[in-house]
């Protein structure tokens, strides 16, 4: 089925033309100017294509265009793509993609993978034809901010099992990975000053198994293998709750000056660091400002969500000392709902997860203080919710989230009085109480992880469920090709035929 | 190898006669004088010569013995048998079991058991003979408490197998079961007017299964199994560490007011009550009235151990209160040896864990105040240590202890300075961190534990590992039979030859 009308998120604009363009073995992949960044955008699309066509699909740069090849440009010509947006020409005789910045470039390379049939996701040489008909499309984000969060605290998970999460992530143009890397049950980051934090808080997880952490080197991987696929890392410790591995590590750090034991169970609202002492500031400054040094990105997420455990008073002047504390590292504070109890900076950002009166008024709050919001309804985004009553993996506090609930909300309307102008974005919360292993995640995320980026990129206008489900059925064969463990809702009509 | 030096416990005196007794079909058990106590344990051992045999051996009360006949007899005539003791002629036309009072009746019923060939444990009829040489013993045990303790709280264990392990206990002559029946990890025990401990402290267990707790009909139901069995049910309720699964049940016994998380996993030593508070000491005085009301035996065990997250001044008036609640209820207080920091009131009893210096000074503090000590040394006593480095489950941080090991050594010599009149006993305890099933609890158990109730019934002279070790071995076939998942230790000359 040769068709424009592929592709997840859902294009903003598209115009059919006259036949199709080929991908042949004579074609070339050529980007201007030549510049690190663009050879890196250019040099990955050949990646991803060459193993299932088996063509050499040679780089080159500044080179002219030539029939059969596809053309990567950045230009000023349209700078209305903004950092993000990207134009893309399909005719008979090659492929033409501008932006006007190179962001624009690597998700238009993603529409072009998409566009070819799933055969394409395949790792052996698979028959072809790989063919597109001709068309010019026009694309942008709706929202600045487009993310998945991962919690490696309660289950660990490895440097290379979040460098897959991170592929499938840019697969559908998401650009932000929020790492909760600090939980109850372990701290999963290398704190050179504070060493005990790894070594004994990230020895534990929920069940009792080894747990893990990364080292700083390997941390500063990530965020480099997420910043090539054009992805910023936000990284959150969380805190003044949700702290029990921190406080198990260092004793001083209780009110008691008593260790609590490694915790491995799944309930919250229980620990808090000890807000009356200063050590604790001292340790959050050392434990920030290592992390700032290792994360380019704009962002230090300190979590306080579930502070059940500290004394609503002393939580407020808890948050309002920490946010002192990041701006000093120079970055963003972002927090969960419940920071917006504290008197705000102007530039924090909130992320809304309760869908009850309470956690709506603490958006609207926050966005009244000038605050951005990112949307993460539990009801709607968590992944962590089961699909239904007989689906294994997951929980089911906030309901049962099928495909099509994942999909059917917007977020300009889904918190009564938030004005859209605060809305910085969406983003997929992936909590791991029973996510154990890569497949685990990957059959929660997918296929509501694919709605959720589609909410976050595409307009509003046009999107509806019954064109999406047949889109997406149509990607049951990419992850299938990608090893991707996918769950197959009733709510789609899946295909195995990779032609598709 | 029909042979009288079989039994375990080593038997007392014993002096072979001439020829042998044989159990027939003709034979019947009778027993005087007819009282309800006398007929229960002689219908016990009928019950348990039956399904081998296949043999009616029908009860009867107040008769004449005629050949062939098992006669259990209550005299005045020996008082020196004391309690415990018992005396029996086994002659060709018959055996003649004799006791000061009921419970040597029931001993001696085991040691006929004993002295029957291992192929009388099996549960359908086997061949036989059923000979045992004729001759004269007199037996009675070294120690009062000979005792095992079973941690229901770590891992919850069901009635139906504790119940098997109160069988077990008795074949050995025990009279002691210490039930641990809180810690940080559950609360097994349903407390009427604090209905929480056990609905939600008692939902966790070790690993994050389901946990459970005995009813209060079902704790009563064990205690009567047991005191049938002339076993009597020590309780215990740890205080003031290892009571994370009350703390959590309610908030209101933390000093912050803050239920902590239900606690999964295996560290000790960092919860503790709230020994501030008047609050703690009614709950206290309200769990131990109800467990009093239940248990007919003269002990409350209140842990006391491993309270480092009390500081000591304060762990030592709670101890001291703590004992006046237990006093007012009629019973005699029972703590691990660290409760000797307090001043112990005259009829306390500590039960002595640590062979170290700290250790050895509390016992012979305690025994200094009069107190009678129970000796539990871990490197000999705990069931939870591992055979050697290559067993499964169990722990080491005691040492490795062998089956040899678990057996040579001697209450009396063991804690240096310690009188031997304040030694009451020996038991053995089995902490079950890694033990989930009655098939691991058993693999733990035995053989040591066997060793142990030799160690705490049988004289010191004339017990020696090696002819210990052949008496031994002949007990596999038994375990054999019961189906007892026992450790075949190298150390013994195990056969499977059930007629031995």
């Amino acid at each position: 089925m040769l068709t424009l009308n592929r592709v997840i998120p859902m294009l903003a604009a598209v115009t059919p033309g006259e036949g199709l363009f080929a991908l042949t073995a004579a074609a070339r992949i050529t980007v201007t100017p030549e510049t690190p960044e663009l050879l890196a955008i250019g040099g990955r699309l050949a990646e991803l294509l060459r193993p299932a066509t088996g063509f050499a699909l040679p780089l080159t740069a500044g080179s002219p265009q030539v029939p059969g090849d596809i053309h990567l440009a950045i230009t000023d010509a349209d700078p209305a793509l903004g950092s993000e947006g990207y134009a893309l020409t399909i005719a008979a005789d090659g492929i033409t993609l501008t932006a006007h910045r190179p962001a624009g470039l690597f998700y238009g390379a993603q529409t072009v993978r998409q566009l070819l049939p799933a055969a394409i996701e395949q790792q052996s040489v698979q028959p072809g034809p790989w063919e597109i008909p001709a068309g010019t499309i026009r694309d942008a984000p709706r929202f600045a901010w487009r993310g998945a969060m991962l919690d490696v605290a309660r289950h660990f998970f490895s440097v290379l099992d979040v460098q897959r999460y991170i592929d499938l992530l840019a697969a559908y143009k998401l650009n932000r990975l929020h790492l909760h890397l600090a939980d109850d049950q372990g701290w999963r980051i290398e704190i050179k000053s504070w060493p005990n934090l790894a070594h004994h808080g990230g020895s534990s997880q929920v069940g009792g198994g080894r747990g893990g952490y990364y080292t700083q080197a390997e941390y500063a991987a990530l965020v480099r293998y997420a910043l090539d696929r054009h992805i910023v890392i936000v990284p959150e410790i969380d805190m003044p709750g949700h702290t029990n591995a921190a406080l198990a590590a260092y004793p001083e750090l209780n009110g008691d000056g008593i260790a609590p034991p490694r915790y491995t169970g799944t309930e919250v609202g229980f620990s808090s660091l000890c807000t009356e002492k200063e050590l604790t500031y001292r340790f959050l400054d050392d434990v920030l400002r290592e992390l700032a040094a290792l994360t380019p990105g704009p962002y230090l997420h300190i979590g306080g969500d579930e502070a059940a455990a500290t004394p609503e008073p002393a939580y407020i002047r808890f948050i309002e000392r920490v946010q002192a504390i990041v701006a000093q590292h120079d970055k963003q504070m972002i927090g969960w709902e419940e920071v917006a109890k504290a008197t705000l900076r102007p530039e924090a950002v909130v992320q809304f997860w309760t869908p009850r009166p309470e956690g709506y008024a603490l958006a609207c709050a926050a966005a009244q203080d000038g605050a951005q919001v990112i949307l993460s309804p539990a009801t709607k985004t968590y992944l962590d919710m089961q699909y239904d009553p007989t689906t294994p993996l997951g929980q089911h506090w906030a309901g049962y989230v099928e495909t099509q609930a994942a999909y059917n909300w917007d977020p300009t309307t889904f918190i009564p009085g938030l004005p859209a102008a605060n809305i910085l974005g969406v983003e997929s919360p992936l909590w791991t109480e029973t996510a154990e292993t890569f497949d685990d995640l990957a059959f929660l995320a997918f296929p509501r992880l694919a709605g959720h980026a589609e909410i976050g990129w595409s307009p509003a206008e046009g999107r509806w469920w019954e064109d999406y489900r047949v889109r997406l059925a149509a990607h049951g064969p990419r992850w299938d090709a990608l090893g991707v463990n996918f769950y197959r809702s009733p709510q789609a009509p899946w295909t195995a035929d990779p032609k598709k």
